[in-house]
C-alpha cells in the first residue's frame, strides 16, 4: 500500500495521478455497454440507490437500530425531537469523518462480490473473520440481527412502536431468504416505497457504539447479487451494499459523521460504479480517494451550518464526471444526464434543430419537403394521443382559448368600433385553429389573434375611417394581398430569414406593443370617468354639471321650453308658485320619467352616480387578482396541484370575480356587447364581407402596400413563434413544418378576411402551455429531484377537440353580455404588464435603477461590462422612444417598416459592441443568458406554463 | 516528517490527533493576551487581512500580473469580461488544490519572520535560494518586479490603462524603502482603501506559468515586520504575508486553484495565527493540515458551481474554533465575535439582564434601588447626546411620533365620538412624553398610546354611553385608581412577575387588538357607504332611495306641503301646469338653495355622489401604498439609504398620498375633526375635568372596579416593553429602571386623566427604532461582511426634544383637518395587519395551510413534532375565538381579566406540552426559536426599523 502522501505529492502530474484514474484502472474492460459486466452496472447506474443510516441509539443496556438518515440524491435528515424528514438537502460532510472512514476501511473487512443470501449469513460472515472471542461475536450477532426501527411518515407514531419490539434470530439461519422475513405492511405503506422506480436497489450503513468492543470494526459488503434482508431497511428493496462501523464508546459522535460520510459516498454514482468494479479493499479506498478528489471545500466558519443547502435545480451529471471515453455509453443511464449543458452544446442544438430551415432551392421546395416528411406520421397524429393525459390538456388549453377568444375579441371590438367582435373572435378561433390542427407542420401550435396582428388592424381601421373606407371590404383587399405575399415567401423558402430577427428586434417590438396594451387600458378608463362624470362641489358645478338638475318634462308645454335656457331664474313669483304635484312628478328618474311618457330634460339627467369609482374599483381588482393568482404558484401554501390550478387559471378567475363584484351591487357599468343571436357584431352586415361595398375601384390594388406591411408583421410573428416551439429541448420526433405552417396561415388569412373575421397566426404563450401540458416524464423520482423530461405526445386531436370545444362554446357567448368592461380593462392592463416584465430588456431597465451592489448575480453581468450594459439598454429604450413617436402620428400604418428599421439599427449595433458582448446581450438565436436558459429551460421542462396572451412577438 | 498517511490513522484518537493540535502545539507559550508575543499576532487577529491575488495573464511574450481576485473574509472575483469585482461570495475550493498547495510548500521555500524591507530584497531572497541557473534568476526577478496591473474601479478604464506599462526595477535595489514606491493616486482613490479600518495588513498571492521554468516554485514568506511593498496590492497596505506559485506551463489552469487555495488559507484567521507562530516548514504544513481538517465538504456533483454561495448573516467565530484555554483571552479581537451565539448562553444572557427585577423585600425597595441606580448618570444623559447622529435620530422620531399622535389620535377620536380627539394626542403625547423622557428611569423608552389601553378606553366609553354617565368624570376616577393601583405595584416590586406573562399570553392579545383594528377599519368603511349610499337602478329605488329626487322649497307655500308626503302624484292636471321659471328655480343644488332662502326637501338631498367608492378607492390605496413602501427596504432598487428613507417614512408618506389624491379630486369626503383654536376637542368642557360632574357621588368608588382590570392592562404593556428594551443584546451601560418607570407612568395617568388627555405607556416598536437610530457601530468593514454594533448612546436629550418638538406641532394641528378619514382607516388595517403578521402565531397559523413538503426549514419545525405545533395553533386559535365572543358581548370590560385566564391557560397547557416542546413555541421569556432570535438579533443590530404604530403588546 502506497503512501497518501506520496500520492498527494503525485498529484502534479495528470498522467500518474492515482486518484483520478482509480476509479477505471482496475476494470477497464468491464465498461463496454454491450458487455457481460453491464448487469454488475446497472444496478448501480440505471436505477437509483436509496441508502440508509441505522444508528445504535438508547441506553447501553437497551440500544436499538434507529434510522436516523436516507440518502438517494441528496440527504435527508430525521429530526428526532420532531419525529420528521427533513427537506431533502445538500449534504455538507467534515474532511475528517471522511479520513477517519477510509482509515477505517483500509484496516477493515471488505466483503466484494459477497453471495451471501441473508442476513443471518452476513452475520456469520461479518463476525467470523473478525478476531473476536466467542462471547463477543455472539453478542455481535445478536445486535446486528435485532430489527432495526424505521421512521415511516404516515402513521408515525402507531407504527414506530410496533418496530420497538426486539427480534433476536440468530438461531434462525436455516430459513429460506424469501420467508425469512416478509417486508411489513407498514414498510408497503410507505410513501417512498410507492414513489421508487422500479429496478432501485438500497444500501445500508450501520453505526453504533457498542461497550463490549474493544477496537474499532469497519466492514464494507458488496453483494454479487443484490438481496432482499428483510426490515434491514425502511423499504423492501434488494440490498446492494452494507456498510456497519461499529467500536467502543471512546470516539463519541464521530461514529454518526462516519456513518454518514459511507452514505454520502454510497450516493454518489461514480464512487458506487467504482466499487462495483473494485476486486480487492484497495480499489475501495482508491475510489474514496477519486472521490475525495473531486469533492468541493469550504473553508470553515464561513458557512452557517444550521441552514441546509437546497438541492440545485439542475445537477452536474455523471456523464460530465465520467472519463471521457465512456461518456458516449453512459449517456442514457441517467435521466437528468440531459439536464445540464453548457452554452456551446446548446448553441450547436440549436443549429441543428434549425436544419428544417435550410434552402432546397427549388418553388415551393420547402412546402413540398414539409409534407413530404409530415404524412407519414398522419395516422399516428391522431393515435397517440389516445392517452388520459390528453382529456386534462384539452380542458386547460381550452379555457386559455376562450379566455383569450374573449379578451381579444373584447379589443377587436374595442379597436374596431363594436365592426368585428367577441363573436367573430370565437367562430374565427374555431374555424382557423380546427383547420390548422387538421393540416399544419406543427400541430402543437395553437392559433390566436396576437398582440401585433391587432395593433396593426386597429391601425387599418383607424386609417379607413379617416379616410371615409367601408371597412370590412377594404380589410378583405388586405387580407387577400397579405395571403398573396405570404405564398410568395412560402414559395421563395424565405422561412429561412427567420435569423435576422434577434432578440434586439424582438424586445423593442414586444416592449411597443405592450405599451400600446398598458396605455390602452389606462387610457380606456380615464375615458370612462369622462362619460360617466365626477360630481366635484363647487368645481363641478362651474361647468354647468350637476347632479342636481334633472326634471321629468312634458311635451304639452311646448311653448314654455325657452325658460330651459335661462340658467338662472329672475322670476321670484314663478318659482314661488311652486305647484308640488308637478314637483313629485318632474321628479321621476329619467327612465320612469320616459315610461309615463315624458321627456327627461336637464343637465343633470345624464348623470349616473359612481360608475367612474366603481370601475376602477373594478379595474384594479381585476389586475390585483390576476397578478396575485399568477404567483399563487410559487406561495407555500396549499398542495402544488392546487395552487397550479389558481395559477393556471388565474386570468378566467379574475374575470369571474369582476363579474361577481359587478353583478352583486348591480350598477350600470358599461359592458361587453354581444349580439343577441347567432349574427355578425356589425348589424348592418351578412357573414361574406362584400368584394367592394362603397370602396372605389382602385383600392383593392392600393391595399397591397398596407398589406406588404402587414406580411412582414404575419411572417415574424408566425416564424419566430414556430422556431421556438420546435426547440430541440423539446425532443420532438415528428418534425417541424415552418413552409407547411406559413402557407395554411396564408390560406386562413383568405379565409377569415372573406367572412370578416379576426385574422390568425401561431401564438407563443399558448402553445407552449399545450406542449406542456403533453409533456411526458418519469413520474417515480428520487426526493428533492425534480422529475425527468421524456418527450412530447405529439399528435393532432387535442387541439382540434379545442377547437371543436370552442365552436360550441359560440353559443354561450350571449352571456358574455355580463362582462363589464373595467374588467377586460383590467386584464388587458395585466397582460401588458406582464409581457413587459418578461422581456431581458425590462431586467436591464431595472439594472439602470440598482447600485452594482445590489444587482442580482446574472450570467450577463459577469461577461459584459456595466457601462456597456447600460449603453445597449439606452439604445434599446430609444429605439422605443422613436417607435412610440412614430406610432402616435398619421404615419402609424408604417409601423412594421420600423421593425425592419430595428434589424439596421441591430447591424449598425454590431460596429459598437464586439460580438462577445452582443453574444450575451442579443442572442443570435432569440435565446437568453446561459444562466436564463437554463432557468428557462427548467421552467419549461419541470414546470406548468399558465394560460397567458401571447401578446408579444417572441 | 511523517507520512500524512499515518497521521489519518492516528485521527481515532484526540489525544494524539497531530492534525487538531498542529496549530498550537508548537508555541503554546506564545497565547497568553498579555505577553510580548501579543504584537506579532496583533496584525493577524485584531484587524482584517487584505489578501489579493495576483495572476501572470497575457501571451507567454507579453506577460503581465494582474489582480485577479481579492479576500477579506469573503471572495471577490474580477469577473474579467465584465471588469467588474462578483459579489462577495463564499469561496468554494477543490480539496485537490489544497492538496497540491500543501505538496508544494512541503518541498518549497518558507521563509518565516522574514527581515525583508522592500520588494527587490523579497525578489532578491525568494530567487536565490533557488537553485536555478543565472539567467532564469534574472529573468524570475524581472518578472516579480513588474508592477501589477489591479482593477480599481471608480476609473476601471481609465485607470486601468495607466498600469499597463512595464517598470523593471531590477537595477534599484539600494534606493530606501519608503521612498522607492509610494502609493499611487489610484490606489488612494480605491474605495476600498477608504472603507478598511486602521491596522488593517495585506497579503499577497502571486501565480503564474513561466515557460522558461523546468519545475515548479512554491515560496511562502511570513514578514517579521509588515511592510508596504509599492504597488504589489491594489491598496497600500502593509504586507504581512506574500506566496509565490510560478512554474511551467504543463499544469495550465491549476496554478490558479492553488493561487485561490493559498488565499482563502490565509484569509483563515486561524490559518494566520498559526503561520505567525510557525518556526519551521512543518509548523506551516501542520496548519494547512489543522485547516483541512476543519473544512466542510461537499459531495461532487451535488451543488450548483455557477452559484456563488452569498455570505451568512453571521459568522461561526473565532471565539469557537480556538482551543478552549485561549477563548477568553481572544473574546474581544474581533468584532465579530458576539455576533453568534447559542440557545444557551442566548437564554443565560436574558436571565442576567432580569437582574434589576429581583426583589429587593421592602416597601418601594425598588423605587429607590432604581433611582440610586440612575441618579450618578444624569449629567452625562445631556452630555453623551452631543452628537450628529442625535439630530437624525431626533428627526426620525420626530416624525414617527406625529404620525403617531394623528392616528392614535384619530382613533381615539372615532372612539369616543369626539370628546378627546387629535388636538388631546398631540398635547398629551408631548406634555406626558417630556416629563417622562427627563426622569423616567429608562429615558431611551418612548411613551405612546397603546392598541390594548385603547381598546379598553373604547369599551370604557361605550359603557359610560349605555349607562348615561359623564365620561370625563367618569374616567378621571379610573385614571386616579389605575394611577393608585400602579403605586401599590411599584411599592410591592410587583415588577418581578412579569415573567408569567410568556408568548402565549402575548400573541393572544396581540393578535386580538390586530383583529379588532382590521374589524373596525372595515367596519367603518362599510358604514361609511351607508352614510354615503350607492345609488342602484331597480334596487334603491324600491327602498325610496333615488339620487332624483330633491327639490329647493320655499317656507312660504307651507300648505302645500302635504303633497311632499303623496310618493306617487295621481294629480295630471298639477303636473301639466309646470312652471318653467319654478322648475329652474327648485333644481338649485342643495348648498345654493339654503343661500338663497329656500329648503332643500326630498329624499335624494343628502345624496352626495361618489364619496363611497372613492372612500373605498382611498382607503385601498393607503394601505398598499403603506405596505409597498414598507417592503421597499428589501427590493433592489436606489441606494440603500433611499429605499431606507421611503420605507421608514411609510406611513407618512402613505397619509401624504391619500390626501393628495382627496384633494386633486376636491370631493367632500369626510375628513377629520380639528378644533379651529387650542381648546378641547369637546365643545362644552374646559381644560381641566370636573371631579363629579353629573355623576352620581358613588360612581368614585365603584370605578375602582374597571381600574382594577385597566391596571393590568396598563402593567403588562409597560413593563414587557421595559423588558425587551432592556435586553442584554442592546449593551446598556446605564442600566434599566423598571419600578421608576411604572413609577411614572402613574404619576401621568393622574395627569392626563386630569386634564382629559389620553393615557400613556412605553411604546415597544417605537422605542426600538429610537434606540436603533441610536446605535453606534463600527464605520469600516471587510466586504460582504455587516457592520458590528458597539452599543447604544443612552442620553434623555433626544427624547425630550422630540417631544417638545411635538408640542411645538399643536399649532399644526389644524392643517389636519384636510385629512380624509377613509386614508386613516387604511392606516389602522394596516397597522392591524402587520402587527398580526409580525408574531409567531401567525407563522404557526400558515404553517396549517402548508404541506409539510413547502414548510420553510424553521428550527422549530426540527424540535417539534407538527401535529403538536398543529395543536398548539389550535388551542391558541380557540382561545382567539374565545376572547373575541367576550369582547363582543356586554361582557367586554372584564377583557384584561381574560388576559389573566390567558395564563391559567398556558399553565394548564404544561399537562398537555412537554417542556421541551413549550421552550420551542413558547419561551418562558418572550422570545422566538433560536433562528429567529438570530434573525431578530442581526435584524434589531444591522437594520434600521421603521416607525410602525405599536398595537401589540410586545
Amino acid at each position: 500500500m502506497r503512501s497518501l502522501e506520496q500520492e498527494l505529492e503525485n498529484l502534479g502530474d495528470p498522467e500518474t495521478s492515482p486518484l483520478r484514474d482509480s476509479g477505471s484502472s482496475h476494470c477497464p474492460t468491464h465498461l463496454g455497454p454491450s458487455e457481460e459486466e453491464g448487469r454488475k452496472q446497472r444496478g448501480v447506474e440505471d436505477s437509483y440507490l436509496f441508502i440508509q443510516l441505522n444508528e445504535l441509539l438508547g441506553s447501553p443496556q437497551n440500544q436499538e437500530w434507529r434510522e436516523t438518515g436516507r440518502w438517494m440524491l441528496f440527504e435527508e435528515k430525521l429530526d428526532q425531537e420532531a419525529k420528521r424528514w427533513s427537506s431533502p438537502h445538500v449534504p455538507i460532510l467534515s474532511l475528517a469523518s471522511i479520513w477517519e472512514l477510509r482509515a477505517l476501511l483500509t484496516t477493515g473487512l471488505v466483503l466484494l462480490d459477497c453471495p451471501v443470501q441473508s442476513l443471518s449469513e452476513l452475520t456469520e460472515q461479518v463476525t467470523r473473520v473478525e478476531s473476536l472471542n466467542p462471547e463477543v461475536r455472539e453478542r455481535l450477532k445478536s445486535v446486528l440481527l435485532q430489527r432495526p426501527q424505521h421512521h415511516i411518515q404516515p402513521k408515525c407514531w402507531s407504527a414506530a412502536r410496533k418496530f420497538g419490539t426486539r427480534l433476536c434470530r440468530g438461531g434462525h439461519s436455516n430459513e429460506t431468504p424469501s420467508a425469512e422475513k416478509p417486508p411489513l405492511k407498514e414498510q408497503l405503506q410507505s410513501p417512498l416505497w410507492q414513489k421508487l422506480p422500479p429496478g432501485t436497489e438500497a444500501a445500508a450503513v450501520l453505526v453504533g457504539e457498542l461497550d463490549f468492543l474493544t477496537q474499532s470494526l469497519g466492514v464494507f459488503v458488496h453483494f454479487l447479487e443484490p438481496v432482499v434482508l428483510g426490515t434491514l431497511t425502511e423499504v423492501p428493496l434488494p440490498i446492494r451494499f452494507v456498510c456497519i462501523i461499529l467500536g467502543p464508546p471512546a470516539l463519541g459522535k464521530d461514529y454518526h459523521e462516519m456513518g454518514r460520510a459511507a452514505a454520502v459516498l454510497l450516493s454518489d454514482q461514480l464512487f458506487c460504479w467504482a466499487a462495483c468494479q473494485a476486486s480487492n479493499p484497495q480499489d475501495l479506498v482508491s475510489a474514496i480517494d477519486a472521490f475525495l478528489e473531486e469533492v468541493m471545500v469550504l473553508p470553515p466558519g464561513r458557512g452557517d451550518l444550521t441552514e441546509r443547502i437546497t438541492p440545485p435545480k439542475s445537477l452536474s451529471t455523471l456523464q460530465k464526471r465520467l472519463p471521457l471515453q465512456f461518456q458516449d455509453s453512459k449517456g442514457s443511464c441517467n435521466g437528468n444526464v440531459n439536464s445540464k449543458r453548457d452554452r456551446h452544446s446548446y448553441e450547436h442544438e440549436h443549429q441543428s434543430a434549425s436544419k428544417e430551415l435550410q434552402r432546397t432551392g427549388r418553388l415551393f421546395g420547402g412546402l413540398i419537403q414539409d409534407i413530404r416528411r409530415k404524412a407519414p406520421w398522419y395516422l399516428s397524429d391522431f393515435l397517440d394521443a389516445l392517452n388520459a393525459q390528453s382529456l386534462s390538456a384539452i380542458l386547460y388549453i381550452y379555457l386559455a382559448t376562450i379566455t383569450n377568444a374573449i379578451t381579444f375579441g373584447g379589443l377587436l371590438a374595442d379597436a374596431t368600433d363594436n365592426i368585428q367582435g367577441v363573436l367573430e373572435s370565437f367562430l374565427g378561433t374555431a374555424v382557423a385553429g380546427s383547420i390548422f390542427c387538421l393540416f399544419a407542420g406543427q400541430p402543437l401550435t395553437i392559433l390566436s389573434s396576437t398582440g401585433p396582428v391587432l395593433v396593426f388592424e386597429r391601425i387599418l381601421f383607424a386609417f379607413s375611417r379617416d379616410h371615409g373606407l367601408d371597412y370590412l371590404p377594404f380589410r378583405l383587399w388586405v387580407g387577400l394581398w397579405v395571403a398573396f405575399f405570404c405564398l410568395v415567401l412560402v414559395a421563395t423558402e424565405a422561412s429561412v430569414l427567420v435569423r435576422y430577427f434577434t432578440r434586439f428586434t424582438e424586445e423593442g417590438f414586444c416592449a411597443l406593443i405592450s405599451l400600446i396594451f398598458i396605455y390602452d387600458a389606462i387610457g380606456k378608463m380615464l375615458s370612462l370617468s369622462e362619460t360617466y362624470p365626477i360630481y366635484r362641489p363647487g368645481l363641478s358645478e362651474d361647468t354647468g354639471f350637476t347632479p342636481y338638475g334633472c326634471l321629468c318634462y312634458f311635451p304639452d308645454t311646448k311653448d314654455n321650453i325657452s325658460l330651459w335656457k335661462g340658467q338662472s331664474s329672475q322670476d321670484k313669483e314663478a318659482a314661488l308658485r311652486m305647484d308640488l304635484g308637478l314637483a313629485n312628478m318632474s321628479l321621476l328618474s329619467p327612465p320612469e320619467c320616459t315610461l309615463q311618457g315624458g321627456q327627461p330634460r336637464g343637465l343633470g339627467c345624464h348623470f349616473v352616480p359612481d360608475i367612474a369609482f366603481f370601475s376602477f374599483l373594478l379595474f384594479f381588482a381585476t389586475f390585483f387578482c390576476a397578478t396575485i393568482l399568477k404567483h399563487f404558484k410559487s406561495s407555500h401554501f396549499f398542495p402544488s396541484k392546487v395552487r397550479k390550478v389558481f395559477s393556471d387559471f388565474s386570468m378566467i378567475l379574475a374575470i369571474l370575480l369582476g363579474c361577481g363584484l359587478d353583478a352583486s351591487l348591480g350598477l350600470s357599468t358599461p359592458k361587453l356587447i354581444i349580439p343577441s343571436e347567432f349574427k355578425p357584431t356589425h348589424l348592418g352586415r351578412r357573414w361574406l364581407v362584400p368584394l367592394f361595398g362603397t370602396n372605389p375601384w382602385w383600392l383593392c390594388l392600393a391595399t397591397a402596400l398596407p398589406a406588404l406591411l402587414m406580411s412582414i408583421l404575419v411572417f415574424m410573428d408566425q416564424q419566430i413563434t414556430a422556431v421556438i416551439l420546435n426547440r430541440k429541448e423539446y425532443q420532438l420526433q415528428k418534425g417541424a413544418g415552418f413552409h407547411l405552417d406559413l402557407f395554411w396561415v396564408a390560406m386562413l388569412m383568405l379565409l377569415t378576411s372573406a367572412f370578416g373575421l379576426p385574422w390568425y397566426v401561431s401564438t407563443t404563450v399558448i402553445s407552449l402551455a399545450h406542449m406542456d401540458s403533453l409533456r411526458r416524464e418519469s413520474a417515480t423520482c428520487a426526493p428533492g429531484e425534480l422529475p425527468h423530461f421524456l418527450g412530447i405526445r405529439e399528435q393532432r386531436l387535442t387541439g382540434l377537440v379545442v377547437f371543436i370545444l370552442t365552436g360550441v362554446s359560440i353559443f354561450l357567448a350571449p352571456g358574455l353580455k355580463f362582462i363589464p368592461m373595467p374588467v377586460l380593462y383590467g386584464i388587458f392592463f395585466y397582460m401588458g404588464m406582464a409581457a413587459l416584465s418578461s422581456t431581458q430588456f425590462s431586467e436591464r431597465v431595472k439594472l439602470l435603477l440598482m447600485p452594482a451592489k445590489h444587482q442580482p448575480d446574472l450570467l450577463l453581468l459577469r461577461h459584459v461590462p456595466l457601462c456597456r450594459i447600460h449603453l445597449f439598454t439606452t439604445v434599446q429604450l430609444v429605439c422605443l422612444a422613436l417607435l412610440w413617436a412614430v406610432k402616435s402620428t398619421v404615419a402609424a400604418i408604417v409601423f412594421p417598416l420600423m421593425l425592419l428599421g430595428l434589424v439596421g439599427i441591430r447591424k449598425a449595433l454590431e460596429w459598437v459592441f464586439s460580438s462577445q458582448e452582443l453574444s450575451w446581450l442579443d442572442d443570435p438565436v432569440p435565446e437568453k443568458t446561459v444562466k436564463e436558459v437554463q432557468e428557462e429551460k427548467s421552467e419549461l421542462l419541470y414546470q406548468q406554463r399558465a394560460p397567458e396572451i401571447n401578446i408579444s412577438v417572441n
